[in-house]
């Protein structure tokens, strides 16, 4: 299933693509995405669903998560990328958190906040954990995943990097977490380390890679997030980034107002950002 | 107003304390208290309420707060308590997270989590946030208080120093979040750099100090943050710990099943919390 929220920014309603590529109004037959509301029993309901029966929708296409209980982040999970951040390969997974509020749509605009000097891209491959997950082994790991969606992990460098030690603080500024467009349940995704995952700016692709090039797969980032916490259903975690953002170009190059993101990974569907 | 949630985990109903001391229920009178439940819209509504005729009611204490959009803390922000960790004392405010799911109540045991070998108190004035909050200067800052209230920041030293870099591993085990036992309206603390603030392991003092010693108080924290991310309603602050902590202490000392934290925020109520 292909799960998305349409409508005005804070009026969207949930929805389905169907075969066709129409969405379908699921106002009435579920509650709104988010949190329990995509929990595995929570999407396990609408398996069946006859969409010829519910009625076509359109309109904006919104973030298709509407809250999360945490967004959770996977740093330098890529080794071309950890190379091109001047930063070690780690030896085990680093773990840094965006804002709730950072949340924003596949096609709203990113704004860049007052006194920004160093907003980067990054394309990643999104987790929406389904149940309860804490001590879980990797072989049940993956079991604990409702959904997979793209996820662009805006980031301020000069606040992640230079301003006190924590990167959250670079990473939770409103629109620096553009999500989706949809949900794209676990079942439809036989192997999340096999999706290509790439950004163009104003056209010209600048990350182009695998999720077969994690250093740390899905599995391994749930099974080991569950040692240290307690993941809760509708959780967001993005799992890191390949080369090729602002920050390790040459020179750097980082965003500015007028430019244009595109970003996808395969199979999730496809994001258009403007910058302002 | 003193606010609480009194019933078995999981099914607590709001509640307020009376001039006596007792508890009285608010179920049926307002919503459960998280998110905008604890907005300054929300409580103010509850002003002015005749709460002899509420039902008293007697049970568990638990989280003052259901749930959380975001669990934020600043690191550092005692300077001998920077000194005993071996840590410079930070040019600004140093942020990280918690994990929602590390809330607990005030009077629940704190689960020492698999694998564990130095984990550590931090009692700490937690600050709720009553509205939306993005850009707000120093001066207004404080307006956007709902209350104030204990918060004990337990902490992994090994996993948040030790694991990788990000401290959010070391903050977020289950438990490792207790808060309460009330809210405290911001009306009722008229200065929040003048509260005691203690912490005593089974029966002997180990923190003693007050929020007058902090680096950065609560406008500027809050002013500070609201630079890089919108907070929301609910959204709760633990404003850092004073000297006295365990992985301080000669020879360090970290907890172990059978020890008891006592702790408080002078006003602001006493948890008492078994360790298992």
């Amino acid at each position: 299933m292909k799960l998305l929220r349409v409508g005005e920014a804070g009026h969207e309603v949930p929805a389905m693509l169907d075969a066709d590529g129409q969405m379908r109004s699921l106002a009435g037959v579920t509650g709104d995405f988010g949190g329990a509301g995509v929990s595995l029993a929570a999407l396990d309901a609408l398996r069946g669903i006859n969409l010829a029966t519910l009625p076509v929708i359109t309109g904006r296409v919104g973030c298709p998560l509407s809250h999360v209980p945490n967004f959770l982040c996977v740093g330098l999970n890529y080794a071309r990328h950890a190379a091109e951040a001047g930063m070690a390969i780690p030896a085990e997974p680093i773990l840094f958190n965006k804002t709730a509020s950072a949340l924003s749509g596949p096609f709203d605009p990113v704004i860049l906040p007052p006194g920004h000097s160093k907003v980067d891209w990054e394309v990643e491959l999104g987790i929406v954990i389904g149940r309860e997950t804490y001590q879980v082994s990797e072989a049940d790991a993956l079991t604990h995943v409702a959904a997979y969606v793209t996820v662009n992990d805006v980031s301020e460098r000069a606040w992640q990097i230079e301003r006190g030690g924590q990167w959250t603080k670079g990473k939770s500024a409103p629109t620096f977490g553009p999500v989706g467009p949809w949900l794209v349940t676990a079942d439809e995704v036989p192997d999340p380390q096999a999706l290509g995952i790439s950004l163009a700016l104003n056209g010209v692709t600048v990350q182009d890679s695998s999720t077969s090039d994690m250093i740390f797969g899905v599995a391994h980032i749930i099974s080991y997030m569950s040692r240290f916490m307690r993941l809760l259903p509708g959780d967001l975690i993005a799992t890191g980034t390949p080369e090729g953002v602002g920050m390790g170009a040459k020179p750097q190059r980082f965003l500015r107002a007028g430019d244009v993101m595109t970003l996808e990974v395969a199979g999730l569907g496809r994001q258009r950002l403007d910058v302002i």
